[in-house]
């Protein structure tokens, strides 16, 4: 495809050749000819100079005698060349149900549907068109999947699940296991069956190896357009709004609501039945267990507002300087003390 | 079900109308006719005004014109009106093995056993009765597992394990992969074979995608009646007690002991061959590696006593307003020193 | 094996009975007659008086009356003893190929194979000698694995990945999965495809549940001789150097660089873009987000040199009682001002 083509398509506009053949998309340091490499973090500024890339997409041409594809939104713009040139996930695997599968003859499946090898699908299951459900998957009981879903080899997804169009759900993922709920009487803890479910909206992509709890009761609810990392765990009851980023390792309490929008960095901790207002961040490793504020950011643990908790890692990094003026300050009134006539 | 034949086998009492039925468990907030819900978590209180539930599961009645179901501990029985009401976990699986497993022929499987698809049993196991072993799971050689467990889809648990009755194993689990155990040698890390085992005794409840690895020499073992979150890695020749809490994501390192009635809430991380004794509290994403007092709270990385931690958070909370206090004073003995004559 | 030639295979001396028959390794604490047991932890010096073991493995005789192998680094010549005595993970599966499984007429498989039940091996793939992959495992297209590799029960390993020799995957692992990549536009997170792949050098082993991401462009990056823990999580991207160590549930962030010998403790949290230099170690827990100096030990969140970070908990530790004493010399000040004549 011609970078005039491609500018065209993702409404950019081209500085240099527009005539040059793009092939594939690559990294500034690994781009050969052919490639299209894109700028979007000033630390790789300096990989600039010495770059084989066909072209380059930038928000703005550079003194660097390149070929550049002008985007607002270099990103986007690459993430979107990405989509024009290569293949979408899950091309390889083509419509056709596996021989060596459990599917319960009262499943529904729609239209085009690829169903890997040691794939089980319970009864009452209804799987709407285009799924692509692979290798060694567990759909249970009663479960609903609607259109173009991809769910990777070995997740597993209890009964009563309902998942909506376009969800991804990646490797090893568990979805509706029990929540961790237990009555303590006389020194032992009863199971609290968990009875609900869990429903995942449009637009949902999960990584490997999470876990999202079924209700205890009623629904455990991811929103549309959420994304979430890897080794994430959502327990019973929580309630995640739409577009909110949700980084590896996070761990997110029972019954807690999370608003629209929200970024949980990684490894970061939001204890039980809080609620999280539309458009926090929560830095890395945050413990979230206090009344936030929307459209703020939060580090630390327990959390502070971003600019306090920097505050407060200054005026730590100062403490043991400080603590020895404090000392020299007790001696100072001591001597003060003393060369004072008495009163 | 009538509500003050309910009433009757929880061992509570009813005010208002005992005649009402009961045909469900739901939360105040989504309750209709015919459900009970339950009032444990005083944050919810509010709910009561508007519930539309047949009646409410409370320690003592409320000014509210509603049929309540009076109960010393609410959640317990709450926790025991599910299991009147509702159908026990796994129920949906009658006894029968599928066609599409491998067992081993030497493999003992105990009455009303189910095996779902594309299980594989090996060689030397014993399987007590009552089990379900559900799609996907794998058990390896010579392993033993109780009666009435529940081994959910796609759990791995390694050669050599050992089970006791009323276990549950989530989704995704791996109980006895290799313990994380190398000798350094001239900048190579060899490989210490683990040949250990997993010792899990009765009523233990472990999560989904979790991790107990085998011991290296004897045995890795859970205490009776100890439940496990989601995400928690147990490490090699760890020994946790009788009755234990394990919140999800949390780590315990290798060869550490935990005491009985220990909880570690979520994200909390235990370093190696510590000994925690019984009933400690470790608040969530806290980092212990000292020395710990029976019965006690602990917050904090590294780990401080709960009153001692808050104590400490409340003064980092003011500390960058004491340290102007500071500066200010190193001023006014600044000032005094030149106002004094000289000695 | 007696331990005269256990001692000379080991590289070891004998005090005490050469002739003694050594059949197990055993802990201190449990060995019985025949059991080779070792010290190479101070903490367990105090096992030695009530130890019933054959002989044991320690770098200098001490004064009971044992049979000592002396060896200078005890807890490498265990390991080594145990590689003698025991048969090696895995010599329990034979070469042999279950009918049970999908393999594509073009994958190629070495000698000497084992692969289990329901295994699925898609087209593409090439796998070397000795290699065991167990029940339920999917490798995806166009893999390559090496020499003697252990792929455990239940892993799934994407399209293209790389695999050395002498590489062990514990079960649950996902390998390959998708980067955690959107490009934000108009509010909605459109999915970055992520087209690189996953390389895994020789002599890596990998834990149970873990999760390695295969990168957007070009490629992740495991060095060899690299040894990594459960519930790790490896970002797109991420290149990791030669035998570095990474402790359970530790999570490394997109495109960041590890050197060689590097050791991350658990539950670490290293942020995406950074630079680790050669044989940092990390404690854990910690939070790294800055620039670190090679061979220097780091610990906190943010991170600190682990000297520094100690003389600030000390600092902490006394805050409350320093903030008193501030308190009382601002009291001793404004004394001192009232007792000092008008300037």
């Amino acid at each position: 495809m011609k970078l005039r083509a491609l500018a065209e398509t993702l409404g950019g506009a081209v500085v240099g050749d527009g005539d040059i053949e793009i092939t594939r998309i690559s990294t500034l340091e690994s781009a050969g000819a052919g490639d299209l490499a894109f700028l979007a973090n000033s630390r790789y500024e300096s990989q600039l100079a010495a770059t084989k890339a066909a072209a380059v997409i930038v928000d703005a041409p550079r003194s660097h005698q390149l070929n550049y594809l002008i985007h607002p939104n270099p990103y986007f713009a690459f993430c979107q060349a990405l989509k024009v040139i290569s293949p979408a996930p899950g091309h390889r695997l083509h419509p056709g149900i596996s021989s060596l599968t459990s599917i319960d003859p009262d499943v529904t499946l729609g239209e085009n549907a690829h169903v890997g090898n040691f794939v089980e699908i319970a009864s009452g299951t209804k799987i709407g068109d285009n799924c692509k459900i692979m290798t060694g998957a567990v759909i249970g009981r009663n479960c609903e999947l609607g259109n173009n879903c991809l769910i990777y080899p070995n997740v597993t997804i209890y009964d009563d699940t309902v998942i909506g169009n376009n969800v991804s759900i990646h490797a090893g993922t568990v979805i509706g296991s029990d929540g961790f709920g237990y009555a303590q009487d006389k020194g032992t803890h009863h199971k609290v069956y968990q009875i609900g479910r869990v429903r995942i909206e449009d637009d949902v992509e999960i990584g490997a190896n999470c876990t999202v709890d079924r209700a205890a009761l009623g629904e455990t609810i991811i929103g549309a357009g959420t994304k979430i990392d890897n080794l994430v765990q959502i327990a019973h009851n929580v309630k995640i709004g739409r577009g909110c980023l949700i980084v590896s390792q996070v761990g997110i309490a029972g019954s807690t609501t999370i608003g629209n929008y929200v970024v949980l960095a990684g490894q970061a901790g939001i204890v039980g039945h809080l609620n999280i207002p539309d458009r926090v961040t929560i830095a890395a490793q945050a413990g979230v267990s206090g009344t936030l504020k929307e459209g703020t950011i939060y580090a630390g643990s327990p959390q502070r507002e971003l600019k306090e908790f920097k505050i407060l890692e200054a005026h730590l990094s100062r403490l043991p300087e400080k603590m020895a003026e404090l000392k020299r300050l007790k001696a100072e009134v001591e001597d003060l003390k003393k060369r004072l006539p008495e009163s």
